[in-house]
């Protein structure tokens, strides 16, 4: 079976001179690939119309199929439709479902008058075939030509996903069977991405032609991506199983979880396996910590707050740090990190806190404690735990790695009381 | 002057399959447009040896210059460099003064023995000018082919950054001597996009042809993106003063503000001004409000801390909110966050606090209080204001419709004091 070539053109001048990260292609890559396709190929050109249509040109000429997005709004910027009807041929009609769909929307929904330019977002070439936009008032459209299938999509991503999901995936199923697609990831720790391929060399030259490797450092992590594809999704299934379940063997002192997931979730999982719950002291992360925790469905399981002492103030009144500490140590110091543990989790009532202070910059260091200098701890009914961090990133990075690593390190301790009891 | 002609080549299979948000392109075209360039054209490919050469050829055939992104790592799934010694012509050869710079990383930074795969990064086409990568191990490269430049760059963002700003712009600036571009921006709120656009057609329709409008809708805001380009930047940037002035006056009663900026960081500023600080007590937000009030650099003159409780046992211990209140009106009501604020305004010690309860969902929506309800309150020295939401996303859309209103809200209450009081 030959794969099917899928391209998705973006359109926007917002995504070129980057006002706006492109998360739709992503979403739609990640859609696509559950479903057993492969993106082959993504373009994204502004709201310019010869960029357009030679994006176009260049996609329909080796593409079955071919999505757009954006460019579809009711604003002049808008240029999509009128390209498309005329690059596909036909006239601009007006269609009468999706005007009483829009009518409704404003009647029902937003309860607001409908202006003329509501109204032409009915307006349709006539060569396509409309995709219905149950969340919104731009309708989807399908085109054909020469043997390639085109569907252009709103760029409202909230509306993208829905027509995806509700419109697209069922003809792309329909018209092109796929073939399966299997991932399967191992996310491991403490080992740059070049002494890992080392050390699994031999594992990667025995793999056949139709798995393949990738390696995907991330925050001092390595994610290792395994991707089998064939006829039988039963056959490649238990083929994959016995190499990943090698690989397992062979990396299980750096392995930290064998799901595509974050770390908080993997955190989480942990946590709620065994009826424990997690609550967090945070300084210089402001609440990341806590978000990340909090903000997967299911999380009130194991998650049960949070104090954010910015400020020093807050550390005393709310974490109960002694003003001598904090004069004598610091705020970025083993015993204040210590303490906010201990008292957080005694305020907050949970099996485990988690504390963290550091300084993430551009400003803040002195000498004695530079900038990247940062203290954690975790404290369960025992004991307090406390580790030190020096990064050298800016601000925004800085965070994000105090944030993984710290809930690593969270990790780390629960495994290892998990497994000191059974 | 012509305009520069420039695209982007992200290269690497985790894009396509949307393990990885392509957020690269976005920081590249953020920061050619600020030093006056336009990108025209984004292409992404996987790691497949013919997709590859094809985005150079395309992307080669109508560009001054050609960004190349990823690709570069130590490890079997990165083709890119023995592509482009294929494609630019010359054998592979050591670099001496790469090799100096990897052998110093493993030595003085990472301190761990250097190994052949290591070695190997100091490996480049002869026929390229290597760009010095002070952040990493992995050079980039300089090639021209009929009158356009290539750069190759490794993916790491943190290192590509590094490389665009040291080495190409430089270059860039030196070969192609751009055009003044501006832009401004008008963030609106509470108005939608077609509305906005019929209010200010006649404004839109007296632009000249060298500035451009375009509308930006985002979670119940738009932004309106207002660009110029001329030769003479001191003079273009008097004619966009005048119109964006005439605009600010048509939209007095609806502009948010007149700064690129996330609301968060309008709200900062706003609490600077007056020397105020705020604080946050969140449950369904889980402490994201605090995150974003507290990522930027600076934000410790403003914000001081919040108390995120999650479970309802954290509202009633460190909140101080009745357990009658609780079990009477229940923890999403007007009267729970009005006493969530106004406590945590006296713990934290704060001149104001914006507190937040609802149901986010997937789960733990009733009848009366469905998925997507929300109350926020805000406190200050005399006063609880509070207000209610509905949404209707799901869950990740809804907790930032939920933070970003929620900081909108807070803006209009310290606006409106500010105001009486001046």
């Amino acid at each position: 079976m030959l794969a099917t070539r899928i391209s998705i053109i973006t359109i926007g001048d917002e995504l070129l001179i980057g006002q706006v990260i492109d998360t739709n292609s992503a979403w739609i890559g990640q859609r696509l690939n559950q479903a057993g396709y492969e993106v082959r190929r993504r373009m994204a050109v502004g709201d310019q119309w010869d960029d357009i249509w030679q994006a176009l040109d260049i996609c329909g000429s080796d593409s079955d199929l071919v999505i757009i997005t954006g460019g579809l709004g009711p604003t002049a910027d808008d240029i999509t439709k009128p390209l498309l009807s005329r690059y596909f041929g036909g006239e601009m009609v007006m269609n009468a479902s999706v005007l009483e769909h829009v009518t409704q929307i404003f009647e029902k929904k937003l309860k607001r008058p409908m202006i003329e330019r509501n109204r032409l977002q009915a307006m349709v070439p006539e060569t396509c075939t409309v995709l219905h936009n149950s969340r919104g008032t731009a309708p989807g459209m399908l085109f054909e030509k020469e043997k390639t299938i085109y569907v252009s999509l709103p760029g409202v991503p909230f509306e993208m996903k829905g027509l995806i999901d509700d419109e697209v995936l069922p003809i792309l199923k329909e018209r092109f069977p796929s073939e399966a697609i299997i991932h399967r990831t191992i996310v491991t720790a403490g080992v740059g991405e070049s002494f890992l391929a080392e050390r699994i060399q031999d594992w990667e030259a025995s793999l056949p032609t139709h798995i393949k490797l990738a390696y995907l450092p991330h925050h001092g992590m390595v994610r290792l991506r395994i991707t089998g594809r064939g006829k039988e999704e039963t056959a490649l299934s238990l083929e994959l199983d016995e190499k990943v379940n090698a690989l397992k063997v062979a990396l299980a002192d750096i392995m930290v979880t064998d799901r595509d997931e974050p770390i908080e979730v993997t955190v989480g999982r942990l946590l709620q396996t065994s009826n424990l719950t997690v609550g967090t002291a945070e300084s210089c992360t402001g609440g990341y910590i806590a978000h990340l925790l909090s903000k997967h469905p299911g999380s009130s399981k194991f998650f049960k707050g949070s104090i954010v002492s910015y400020h020093n103030a807050v550390k005393e009144s709310l974490l109960h740090v002694p003003h001598d500490t904090l004069i004598s140590v610091g705020a970025v110091s083993a015993e204040t990190v210590a303490i906010m543990a201990r008292n957080a989790r005694e305020q907050l009532g949970t099996d485990y806190a988690l504390a963290v202070s550091g300084i993430l910059g551009p400003d803040g260091g002195t000498e004695e404690k530079p900038v990247g200098m940062v203290w954690m701890a975790v404290a369960d009914a025992d004991q307090v735990h406390t580790h030190e961090l020096r990064l050298h990133y800016d601000r925004v990075r800085n965070m994000e790695q105090t944030a993984l690593q710290a809930l690593h390190y969270l990790r780390r301790l629960i495994s290892k009381r998990q497994k000191n009891q059974g």
